[in-house]
């Protein structure tokens, strides 16, 4: 079904469309090649949510060359109109023979009725070229389209003795600057960024993307927006002066009680988005909180947070990517952990997979999943 | 001075001394080549102590052919008399023109005398070729031979978050069975290996290698003997009944007070070696241990202990190489520590050079030397 020619295209269309890693959102991130046997006619990838999808701008570049040529396409072409006209149509329209299209979209409004649309107009279509390279472009995508709940990570900077800070609480700076400027890279990637209040009073974190400290991003997009930061306060204690809250683009989710206290409406005031939740002896109900965010419209939710939301997490079986940059250093015994996780016996140990590991800078970085 | 040639018989002639890793002790591993220009007359390399050397074995091979030929030699050829007669005198009786020595002996009964005799003979003579590889096959032998004390490896198998056990106790398999033959080969390769007391009444290991636990050695000598097995037991604790007493080998070091105890005599009437020596409130004094060793001929010792043993190696500065063996789990914030390391402030931080990560099986071996 595809040669050689066929899988180059298509990785050139998934290397298309990662340029919009850090400015699709929320729409996922797509590329398209045009080619006319080996020769490229087309390219293109969608930059931001409003503006021309990856297809319409491939198929701008290839004009009348695109008759007759064969279509690569990251994700399947949608058939609806949305911001923009069915791209499904625009194929259609220009003449193109074939389409490969790495996978279905999962979006109920596109769901097959765009690939059906391109059969029923005499277009040879074929379904799932690399689509495991393709899915890994919009894990957050196609899980909230799914399940309605964004793709969790959660990112932790640990030294080799498992530790986050001394007992005191000192921590800056375990890890080098590499590492930290790969976070940044993370958080431009991500929707929003999730942390607990215990870290907002303890470090007073700006959780902001700074562009400077991205560094050269390539042939990427620049970013188009920062990301939602989100902050789990049960009793609405954020202080109307932390750094979170300078440019706004908040969201506190506090116990039901809280959200009529004075604090809440204070942060109200100064435009914070305030949602009130159910909270157990155990914390914040964490579906529940996926569950907003992924109806506020968040793919990938990446969680900076202390020990002991990060440790909720992991307990309730709810990430999807644990980052974890490892710094070359012990911190001792008497440090505080990773993750408040208490587990009684062997048997409930929590088993990860790599999927990722590299060195960055001085430190280590895993990818892990759970098993 | 020495062209890629030469460089590719030394590194051959190293990759001839690691076939004795297992076996050489007390002795260094040593290889040797000796070559007509680019062909290979003679090879050898040192199997067990009172067996020959290295050079005897290569000039063996090489016979009439030696005449003229280059040697190559991880190790400054033996002037003295010991359990054999001197290599410099064999491979001056044998002709050879040229001489090429890796490193020269630190031990003090030749310390160059060996390099000298064979100048003195008109043999030409370079040092400091693979200078570096070949002092990596004898940390311990280099080490013992100039200050008195082993190098010290300190081996733990720990979670991503740190933990080695359970808060009960609990521990079993944490890593997988590739990294537990790795542990056994790093055991064959060491001359003793430590552990506490608490150890011996916590897990009763036997502390021994076993061959079929080895797996393939390739073209490695087969092991010669057991490591020899030290516990750190203060108050003469360890039980007559332990494994590790199995098959003989062991010596305990006690406090002064203890070698006349009941307990410590009757380990004595099994054939185990007694030294007191001094003990502080932190625990046994790891310098005069490390001397001790140093003088019973040790040149490689494994820690494989507690976390209060592990702790004091760290915290005295006395640990040479970590190996640290990571599975990919996380055992929870009321997990044992790897190490009882109490450090109030982040100044006081361990940093580790990494000096290799692999994968091993499913989990990551680090060999980490402090910065």
């Amino acid at each position: 079904m595809s040669s050689v020619r066929d899988r180059a295209m298509m990785a050139r269309a998934i290397q298309l469309a990662w340029r919009g890693r850090y400015s699709t959102h929320p729409n996922p991130r797509v590329g398209c090649v045009i080619a006319q046997g080996d020769r490229i006619v087309g390219e293109g990838w969608h930059e931001r949510a409003g503006e021309a999808h990856a297809e319409v701008r491939a198929l701008s570049q290839a004009g009348a060359e695109a008759r007759g040529a064969t279509a690569y396409v990251t994700l399947e072409p949608c058939s609806h109109f949305g911001r923009t006209p069915p791209c499904a149509r625009a194929l259609i329209d220009s003449g193109v023979a074939r389409v490969f299209a790495a996978i279905t979209d999962p979006n109920p409004a596109v769901s097959g009725r765009g690939l059906a649309m391109l059969r029923s107009a005499g277009i040879k279509v074929h379904e799932g070229l690399l689509a495991e390279q393709a899915r890994r472009l919009n894990p957050g995508f196609l899980k909230r389209m799914t399940t309605g709940r964004p793709w969790v990570r959660l990112k932790m900077a640990a030294s080799l003795d498992g530790r986050t800070a001394m007992a005191s609480g000192e921590s800056q700076w375990i890890t080098g600057p590499e590492a930290r400027q790969d976070v940044q890279r993370l958080r431009a990637m991500s929707d929003a960024i999730l942390t607990g209040v215990g870290t907002v009073l303890a470090d007073d974190p700006a959780l902001t993307v700074r562009r400077d400290q991205l560094g050269d991003i390539g042939a990427a997009t620049e970013p188009s927006r920062q990301p939602l930061k989100v902050i789990a306060d049960r009793d609405a204690r954020t202080p109307v002066t932390s750094k979170v809250l300078r440019g706004g683009n908040v969201h506190l989710y506090c116990a039901a009680a809280s959200v009529a206290s004075a604090r809440a409406q204070d942060l109200a005031a100064l435009g914070v988005g305030l949602t009130g939740i159910a909270w157990t002896p155990q914390g914040v109900d964490l579906g529940e909180l996926l569950d907003s965010l992924g109806e506020q419209g968040v793919n990938e939710l990446l969680v900076e947070a202390g020990p002991t939301l990060a440790g909720a997490f992991i307990r309730d079986e709810l990430v999807d990517e644990l980052w974890l940059y490892q710094a070359p250093v012990f911190l001792g015994s008497t440090g505080r952990p990773t993750a408040h996780l208490p587990l009684e016996r062997m048997a409930e140990k929590v088993q990860w997979q790599v999927l990722d590991r590299r060195q960055v800078g001085e430190d280590q970085r895993l990818i892990l999943t759970r098993r």
